[in-house]
């Protein structure tokens, strides 16, 4: 019976799908740690072997309890360590022997405990590897699955019932967290598949088990808690997984703050890697990252009826012009689009319904509750002509009036089976059991309007993401060859140049007439002379860049100027020489960037320049490769790219040119993320709509090796 | 037994403390909108006399009918007209003729429904002001007094039963919504005292219902929803009113969002005024905004014990690091401050709990719930040593299990008993039954962790706004003597001087000779020369400035340059001269103005220079005038602010020298108010620290006669 439900990997096999189990360390106490997964199992009448191991007794909670698992007559797949922490790894040990597939250590005082602790969670690993056997934990709450009725896991929320099924998955690295959302998920009637909480992940991780989770077909809808990603290539692997497959992955990062950031670190003692990058790769890669549990349940709730809009154009009703108004600002703040209603579709609506404000938010007033068909009909015609998206019904308390609520379950609900591709949702304050009739029929609850609309708004999200279509993986330049040394100016935009990234036509020269050369092949337009060398990496500060040189004395000059400078303030520097390059005016000044995350390789960074990035830190990340569309993205997210679209009377910038460049940065970063620590170009600078960009600047800080 | 009950104004005794009330269409079906407020009336036993007027019926109900209101042989203090809009004005003057004090109108059909609605509104506006009656609505709810049973409303959600007695009033624009925060509030628990919905409000108005409750001593927290304001000063005396009697109002405006506001202005065909100028006030004058009905109700439930802490450092607690790092970036996201323990204190948790983070958040484990007694102690410590005005525990669904429900709201009770001024808010996920004896503990108990640490923030703004001390008004000079013609740059800058804004030491002269000579006065230092012209608003487009003038040649031949320019592209203008002004280089441009809002009045605007205010939109308003203390707090409100602090490299600006001129402002435009349309002051240069700030450009647009 357990096997015929399988699907997903080795992985929910080994860990969710056992066919017999041992309890090392069971307790005939049913409210103990030792106790309690015994009495779950038992509770939902899981159809595997059970063993229970206690040397001291002969039964526990009615089963013939074994003195170790040695003595188990049987073979055992999966086994629990509810033992203490002294004692995990002999019992570790024992289950390897025994060919035990898998185990959840409960205990804690490992990794979280200081360097004994680390020590004996490298020495479970250890034995792990030895035998080839998977380890939940140590230090979590368990795990469980829903389907089957297979409960290894502790938490003491279970004893207000065992979860109903569904197909709800959530893997959290807190147990505590985890049983937060669990319960949640509950209230809101939500049905549960699978719940693992990792603990402190000395073998299987959060990123593992939501790539296992997009591969479930019994998995509709993933919510994962997070403070760190061990491996962050395979996160990504995994969000790219569930958004193929069309499973929307909620997601709640917490260390958002600097403050939430170090008690994160103290909590869990992992390396974090940057909030920024979590942030970056999350909405790149198709989650929907939460702000509150909230939210989170909210998402995870709108999702569960299945239906993922591919546009962002919504449609609001109300009967009480107020509540339309709170839903249309609540819309705009999540980039929603409320579309007027079509205006031939107004003139309809305001026949049957003199009253009411057609446009959208559409205030269909208390008088259509004298004849719900008319609610129906009008719902009917915002789907078919309005070309919404999606519609939030508002009705406040209305909806759970004795004399309304039958007749508006009919109505939404025929609205629901005529247009299943709208998504409809009810914002009202109804009693529990009238709420659930309500999503029986497939028409989500959300009691707060504003919510309502932002649920709207996660599930568009996805149905983006799900939409998108498969794009060719850019292809990485051969890896460029970079010297373990500090690099100058000139050696930096050569190797961009390489890479795509556009630089001015500019020479580095060796003396006063090689400068005077390059000037006249500049065509005798205004340069920029700089010093250039690797050991001044803040020219400007001893005067290393003189601007606007427009003859050839002046160049002259200028080269014998910055020889002397370098010579006065930087007497040991090797000088690479004086470049000179034309002088560019106009257009936009951004920066671009590189860095290499620990966890997830190398992001790079876009924001506009100068007082913008400095001092609104107005930025956006993303992991590097990507094509010039995500780069597209990128620039629209910035906060002041109206800058680049002609603010303050100027031309509009070559925006195109400036993703083209990111893109490139993106490819070189990727092809060359082992040798470097980090790029900077900055300015760089967008010239006017057809006239490209140019890095005016650049640096490119190797690796230490 | 009704008067017993008074105090607050004459308004809230006519509206809701009336001796007898007549009930003009009352009818004998309770589900009807004439039949609901007598139902209702009877249910809570009104202690007044109640006379049912239906010229068909012999009874209403069960008590005897009127056939007409000049038929009731008592004196009726107030009257319901529950009859058609074509007969209201009839039954209006009815009821002024039999000295009625205050009536409601539920019908539609009046200003919300066309010019011809407008006037009969205008009618019944007039029969109200003849016989000295007041109206509530037409097109409203009705209102109740939850206290004396009075209730004169026909909302279906009182059909679920009469809402419990407590210290909660509401006043709304709006019935539906009204009704959709007394729903919320009820399911919360809290107790209601006066319930006023506004309707089209040809008479009494929101401000005015908040005025009086804010001078009502049985009540305790007001939530009020809002389009717009009918009378802005009178909403801003409201709030003071509210403020110095520590009576905290959560407010809801809806309309932030352009195409929210559009839909506002067609729901109420009502002078919206902009919502940043309803947000400015609302925060200056200490009212807590929300932007989800969601948020309104968790202020109005953290304000209903009570407790509202002067200062805004926390301690966060939980029995899980994940929902302790999630409270911190909560806390972070809403700018309080996490501060960690005293080290001592830290010390000494460890020592009871060893496996404990004692920093803040503070991870009291699971370890703590072995000993209840180690939770109380903690909780203790953290309010004595740590200097927490609020402490935030966050267990989750473990502080539901039947093992710990009761010794934990034994030891959170004890805490807030021998802390009474630490607002302790429990965060937890337990059945309803249990929330309400936390709640009764005085412990208020937020399901969302992050939810409760923002409703900690809001307790705290409270907090601040009701110990605020009392700033004496500033005193506003004369009225200037200002023209109803366009000014020009010199004439701006002298009112603006008179005023105490600072202007350069610059002069207006008339010919080359002069101009040289204002040249040599500046001490020969460089200086801009600029058209000085009440018709040439935009100068630099033609040509208008010179800069960096630096000698006497220059000034001559700029003089004459400047006058040949104006008589090429402006040869219509009159030139009031040339204006010579050193040449200030340094510092940070700001923008100063004021406009004059149509519903509050001058609202003075600061914002960074450029860029900031143009593509980030990065500017603050406060109601004129102000102080230079309000004005500091404007600048810190600036996202930009660092700019000032010396961000770049830059030395700190004199940030005292701009709140001293941006004060002079507010009290310019106070003490102009009816002679202006609006100011612009930009750029308003402001130098480094100790230097000072002038304003490098005026525009002063007097008012349209």
């Amino acid at each position: 019976m357990i096997r015929e439900n399988m699907g997903g990997t080795n992985l929910l096999d080994a860990l969710l799908r056992p066919r017999s189990i041992a309890i090392l360390g069971a307790s005939d106490d049913p409210t103990r740690i030792g106790g309690r997964p015994l009495a779950y199992l038992k509770a939902a009448g899981y159809a595997g072997r059970i063993f229970p191991v206690n040397p001291k007794r002969e039964t526990v909670q009615g089963l013939p309890a074994w003195p170790s698992i040695d003595a188990v007559p049987e073979s055992v797949e999966f086994a629990i360590l509810a033992v203490p922490a002294a004692l995990i790894i002999e019992a570790a040990r024992a289950c390897g022997e025994r060919g035990v597939k898998a185990c959840v250590v409960f205990s804690a005082g490992f990794a979280e405990a200081g360097p004994e602790g680390e020590a004996r969670q490298a020495e479970l690993l250890a034995v792990a590897r030895t035998y080839g056997m998977r380890i939940v934990g140590p230090n979590c709450l368990g795990l469980f699955n829903a389907t089957d009725g297979f409960y290894p896991v502790f938490s003491t929320s279970l004893d207000r019932g065992l979860p109903p099924k569904g197909r709800l998955s959530i893997v959290s690295q807190s147990g505590a967290f985890g049983t937060h959302l669990y319960w949640l998920a509950k209230e809101r009637g939500l049905g549960m598949r699978y719940f693992i909480s990792t603990g402190n992940e000395c073998d299987v991780h959060v990123a593992e088990c939501l790539r296992a989770l997009a591969e479930d077909p019994g998995t509709g809808v993933i919510m994962a808690y997070l403070e760190s990603a061990k491996d962050g290539p395979m996160l990504v692997e995994a969000l790219e997984t569930a958004r193929r497959n069309g499973k929307p992955v909620a997601i709640m990062k917490v260390g958002r703050s600097e403050v939430g950031a170090e008690a994160a670190r103290s909590h869990t003692a992992a390396l974090a890697g940057a909030d920024a990058a979590y942030d970056a790769v999350l909405r790149q890669y198709g989650a929907v990252r939460a702000r509150t549990t909230e939210e989170l349940v909210d998402i995870a709730h709108i999702c569960s009826h299945g239906v993922f809009p591919r546009g962002d154009r919504i449609g609001l009703v109300s009967i009480s012009g107020g509540i339309g108004v709170l839903m249309a600002d609540a819309a705009s703040d999540a980039g929603l689009d409320v579309a007027p209603m079509p205006e031939a579709t107004q003139a309809r609506l305001k026949e049957a319904l003199p009253f009411a404000s057609p446009r959208n938010p559409v205030d269909i007033t208390a008088q259509a509750f004298n004849d719900f068909g008319l609610v129906e009909s009008n719902l009917k015609l915002m789907a078919e002509e309005g070309g919404y998206d999606g519609i939030v019904v508002g009705f406040s308390s209305v909806a759970g009036s004795p004399v309304f609520a039958e007749p508006l379950l009919a109505a939404l609900g025929n609205v629901r089976r005529s247009h299943p591709e709208t998504l409809l949702i009810h914002s009202c304050l109804v009693p529990d059991a009238l709420r659930l009739r309500f999503e029986a029929a497939g028409v989500p609850v959300f009691p707060d309007p504003s919510h309502a609309v932002e649920a709207f708004a996660a599930a568009a999200r996805f149905g983006r993401a799900f939409a998108r279509e498969e794009r060719p993986a850019p292809v990485l330049p051969a890896p460029a060859d970079i010297p373990r040394r500090p690099l100058g100016e000139h050696e930096a935009k050569r190797l961009l140049a390489e890479a795509g990234v556009p630089v001015p036509a500019e020479r580095l020269t060796g003396s006063a007439g090689e400068a005077v050369e390059a000037f006249r092949a500049m065509g005798g337009r205004k340069v920029v002379m700089k010093l250039v060398s690797p050991d001044i990496p803040h020219k400007t500060e001893i005067g290393g860049v003189l601007l606007s040189l427009a003859d050839e004395e002046a160049v002259r000059a200028g080269y014998a100027t910055l020889v002397e400078r370098a010579a006065l303030h930087a007497p040991q520097a090797r000088l690479d020489g004086i470049l000179v390059t034309p002088m560019l005016e106009g257009g936009v000044e951004m920066i671009m960037g590189v860095q290499v995350d620990p966890v997830f390789g190398p992001l790079v960074m876009l924001g506009l320049g100068g007082v913008f990035v400095e001092v609104m830190k107005d930025v956006t990340l993303r992991l590097a490769p990507f094509g010039e569309e995500e780069a597209m993205a990128m620039i629209g997210e910035l906060r002041g790219r109206a800058l680049l679209e002609g603010a303050r009377g100027q031309a509009p910038a070559d925006v195109a040119a400036l993703a083209k460049a990111l893109a490139a940065l993106s490819r070189f970063a990727a092809a060359n993320a082992g040798a470097i620590e980090s790029v900077d170009v900055n300015p760089f600078r967008v010239l006017p709509k057809g006239q490209g960009a140019v890095a005016l600047d650049a640096l490119v800080v190797p690796r230490r090796s």
